[in-house]
């Protein structure tokens, strides 16, 4: 096996540990388990847990950058642009969501600076959309990384409280409430809805 | 001491160790020293880490629904009523909101059934506001639980990430994109907008 592809097992393999123990829970020992390889040989390709955190990190915002990136420059109107954006991030699985929300609820102590770097790159795809719109004369000033925040933690609790839900259902069978009924598509048309008219579009 | 007192002293000293390591990483002798106790103490009061941990949610909720009511009731106006909704929900602890999304993250297995009729509760908060707003002609019809999951979205990252935040820009100095600057009445006063441009009212 090729040395690259070792490293994507290595990094594939690190995922689901980090996204369920955070990066203090996890040993090098049980990391270099998981891919099957041996102590000497993650060491071989990684000084040791800190650098494979970091690899797993620009890994993981690499890829969304990349889908983002493709999905958006199919559309020219900024207003679909933003549609694709909020797709994309209700797209993401789980365990990458879990990783990343793990280590911010410790602090964010272990990200490294150019993680900070692809997070710049990720605000910087949003505030590209948004500068747009302002040109063609679509959008109203809005402060984008206001918009991301509120992005991020609606795709973000979407994705992680599947699992509350489905019990919240469960529980509310005999409520008086109606029943919350919203599936992914439902859930983007409506985020997306919300931001254009945050930002004074017409949808 | 007496011993409503003391109860709350063990859910109190409880909070911080449930919110760092979440339900399965706390022992019984652990929480009892927290509260400084021993163990045979603890169990008089609780039967187990089940019933403490069932007791620390409701305490948190009971709370939390407390304080939303006493502030909506002071207002007549729906659109205020949302506002003072979404300060509230930005007013919680780190603490408080780092031990729910914890359990969250590891799938939600220790919610107890009692604490599902709490969450209703929450709901039922919003949705009333909602309702209310469509009554007096100012909302459109929006789904509620989708306003909710979009708002305890946005609330838990803005408190969650703010030491991301912190380090983010520290690491942002240089970069051409425009700075974010946010704090939280700009936070609450922006979601604020967000959500009753969505229900369609005049803010």
């Amino acid at each position: 096996m090729s040395q690259p592809s070792t490293q994507i097992r290595i990094i594939e393999s690190a995922i689901p540990l980090f996204a369920k123990k955070g990066y203090e829970g996890v040993s090098v020992e049980s990391l270099a388990r998981a891919a099957g390889i041996n102590k000497a040989t993650l060491y071989y390709h990684y000084k040791g847990k800190k650098e494979l955190f970091e690899a797993v990190l620009r890994y993981q915002f690499s890829r969304l950058l990349g889908k983002l990136r493709a999905r958006i420059e199919k559309e020219s109107d900024p207003r679909m642009q933003l549609l694709r954006f909020i797709e994309v991030m209700l797209e993401r699985k789980r365990v990458v969501v879990e990783l990343m929300s793990r280590e911010i609820l410790g602090g964010a102590r272990n990200i490294p600076k150019d993680a900070f770097a692809l997070m710049h790159d990720l605000a910087g795809i949003l505030v590209e959309i948004v500068r747009r719109g302002r040109r063609e004369g679509m959008f109203e000033e809005v402060d984008p990384f206001m918009i991301l925040n509120v992005l991020i933690g609606a795709t973000n609790n979407y994705i992680l409280s599947a699992p509350l839900r489905e019990k919240f259902l469960k529980n509310s069978a005999s409520s008086e409430l109606p029943c919350p009924k919203f599936d992914t598509p439902t859930y983007a048309k409506t985020l997306h809805k919300m931001v254009l008219q945050t930002l004074g579009a017409k949808s």
